[in-house]
């Protein structure tokens, strides 16, 4: 087989196929480049099709500039043996890093193999560029139960989510042992990518449930320009981004609890149905005054420009607040939760119709942060309370994940905890 | 409100946002351009994020060189009164016509209005070029019933699909009286336009079905290179190609009928699962006998290069065809059918998982045809009797559509048939 497929590596097909990649640099300039010092950063800003460094102090996939497109796949871990779940996370980390480069799953493994045995690598992604791919993986609460022995590993602040107000949770799509999310600018490659990982996983792991996400709905640099959500809406003017290590020192990066977490993040996952039929009936100054923002430019209400900054208390005729006491941006703001800030990472989604004529649309949230208690979950008490948009919303999947750290030469994912 | 947001347009804000479109070349050279003389092939051969021209002798989206992203629609029809319909179609068509030019569905529509009003665009595809945003209608046979009269006007060739064997159809995946294929190199703007027709059609149509597609796995142009679908093989090699106008006068515009289809196209829509797991433990060597062509090149069994012509004849060993009796593309050639030829279009999905540990992926199948009676049915019934592929899918969704020719200035959707 070899003389007639042998090898056709994807990164040889890449570089046949590198005139039709596509080069964007959006907003990209030397001054803000030069502030990326950061590879996982860097590597994209100006070439969508190019790899994104797999290892370093921080997993990829999380201050990456946000790529395009997104498949999340949350697992169930179905052998009850450690060792196998050990091993299944070094193949794992194996065909990760290789797929993140832009290679198969294995060295030749769509067409190089025995002709009598399955491809290692399914071969959708073979003429495709590493495209920006990412795969960030983080363990779920009730990976530390009693079958691993992991229970006294399980940091404090990977909690049970609580129940929000208005929560309408379906169990197909909550939860989960594992997660990984792949990101990339090309859908094609996010889902090789997880495909592989279920492939390789299987009889140790299950899909429990898996979300694609069609367009990214924040930015996570400064070199991006800011996307829109299915309401219309710029979405994340104010996200936290990767230029700013203070700040996600401050509020991604997490520093206590279990040696094997510091370093990580806390991921949050929300399917957010957007009942985007309702919202289309609403008047423009309604929209707005929900939201807190002009629909168009995208500025803050008593502002004039996207960037401007946020001021909570302009008032307008009558002394009423620009921004409604129950606007979106008002609540969700540190300001109003006591210097509480998440880095936003979501997608816009769209799943076939709901069977009553309407389109299953919207926003596949996910956030990182560094303590899920102190950041996402007042921040979501406060929305689902009070929020005037949650009318147009409704929160029916849901996970909570521990990303560890980065990973140094040689190591593997979840090293740290099974180590 | 026009003070803060006023004269935002889609067409200015896509000049600002020109810097980051993306540009691609992919194959394409100036000899290749210049046998492309039909505009709407023409236009995106080099940016993918030019506009496609709407109105032309046909419909644009059928040989407009397949975008990479999809969004298709299947409408019920809700009002009984044919006036409704026909305002319908003509108020669908101004949207369409500035939506596939990268324009609000209406001027000024996301946030130019009466701000007590809703907006008539929902703005999430504010700030996004027109990506070759391709509206492609067709009409079902279902819509030819007695609610508009329009029993007389039915062609033919638009008959219910017959049942073909291994079919495992799900009523809410099937039929539709209109349907709409939304074809970009922008999901968003794919999605932006399916939802705006859907809102524009409130109160008279409600969405049957919808399937998105995140990769094309047909090319349509010469431009294009072949890509993949997820068995990992390259699909579409011997499609018909836009630049052959005379195997698309003889395979994929219609000559007979009622005048109202003469130059339009039969559309057959099919969504096809692909149980993914279990072709990837078969072995390649399999999986190529299977297909009749290498995973890797893509050349045909017996031969070594992707576009080498298709021999059935070519025996190996002990005299055994090198393209088995049930191959793919043996029992799909034109030679096996008595020369029936169809121009394919379809896209890769993967929507989520299926509740039993495995993603819910497969392509949803799209083709064109000039009499669907003796292209894709004789087709199908081959493949479902005798492809061995079989063993690996489910036809789960149908559709069947009498898309109209191209609109002449001034003209609107379906205006032959119900003008």
């Amino acid at each position: 087989m070899s003389d007639r497929n042998g090898g056709v590596s994807r990164r040889r097909l890449f570089g046949l196929a590198g005139a039709g990649a596509a080069v964007a640099g959006l907003g990209a300039t030397a001054g803000v480049l030069a502030t990326a010092r950061d590879p996982q950063v860097r590597a994209t800003a100006v070439d969508t099709s190019a790899p994104v460094p797999f290892r370093g102090p921080h997993q990829a996939g999380i201050v990456t500039p946000a790529q395009d497109r997104m498949h999340f796949v949350a697992f169930d871990v179905t052998t009850r043996k450690r060792e196998e779940l050990v091993a299944l996370l070094k193949d794992w980390t194996l065909a990760a890093e290789r797929m993140t480069a832009g290679e198969e799953a294995t060295q030749g493994g769509a067409v190089g193999g025995a002709p009598q045995a399955p491809p290692a690598d399914t071969g959708e992604a073979l003429d495709l560029p590493a495209s920006a791919l990412t795969l960030t993986i983080g363990f779920g609460p009730s990976l530390f139960d009693d079958r691993f022995g992991l229970a006294d590993k399980r940091p404090e602040a990977l909690v049970e989510l609580p129940r929000f107000r208005g929560d309408d949770l379906d169990a197909r799509r909550t939860g989960g042992d594992i997660c990984v999310q792949a990101c990339a600018n090309d859908p094609q490659v996010a889902v090789h990518a997880i495909r592989n990982l279920a492939r390789i996983g299987f009889g140790k792991v299950a899909v429990r449930w898996s979300q694609l996400g069609f367009g990214r709905t924040s930015s996570t640099s400064t070199t991006q320009a800011t996307p829109r959500n299915l309401f219309g809406f710029k979405d994340g003017t104010n996200n936290l981004k990767a230029e700013d290590p203070t700040a996600l020192a401050e509020h991604v990066w997490v520093t206590e609890g279990p040696q094997w977490i510091v370093g990580g993040s806390y991921l949050v996952a929300r399917r957010i149905r957007m009942h985007i039929e309702i919202w289309d009936r609403t008047s423009l100054t309604e929209q707005e005054a929900i939201v807190g923002r002009a629909k168009g430019t995208g500025a803050p209400l008593g502002q004039t420009a996207e960037f401007d900054q946020v001021d909570l208390h302009v008032r307008g005729p009558g002394g009423v607040p620009r921004i409604a006491e129950d606007a979106h941006i008002r609540l969700a703001s540190a300001e109003s939760l006591k210097g509480a800030r998440i880095l936003r990472r979501g997608y816009n989604f769209t799943d076939g119709s709901d069977g009553f004529g309407h389109l299953d649309a919207g926003l596949f949230f996910i956030c990182f942060n560094r303590d899920t208690r102190t950041q996402f979950v007042p921040m979501q008490q406060a929305l689902s309370a009070n929020d005037k948009m949650m009318e147009y919303l409704e929160h029916n999947g849901s996970g909570h994940f521990a990303c560890p750290p980065g990973l140094s030469q040689g190591g593997y994912w979840g090293e740290g905890l099974l180590g």
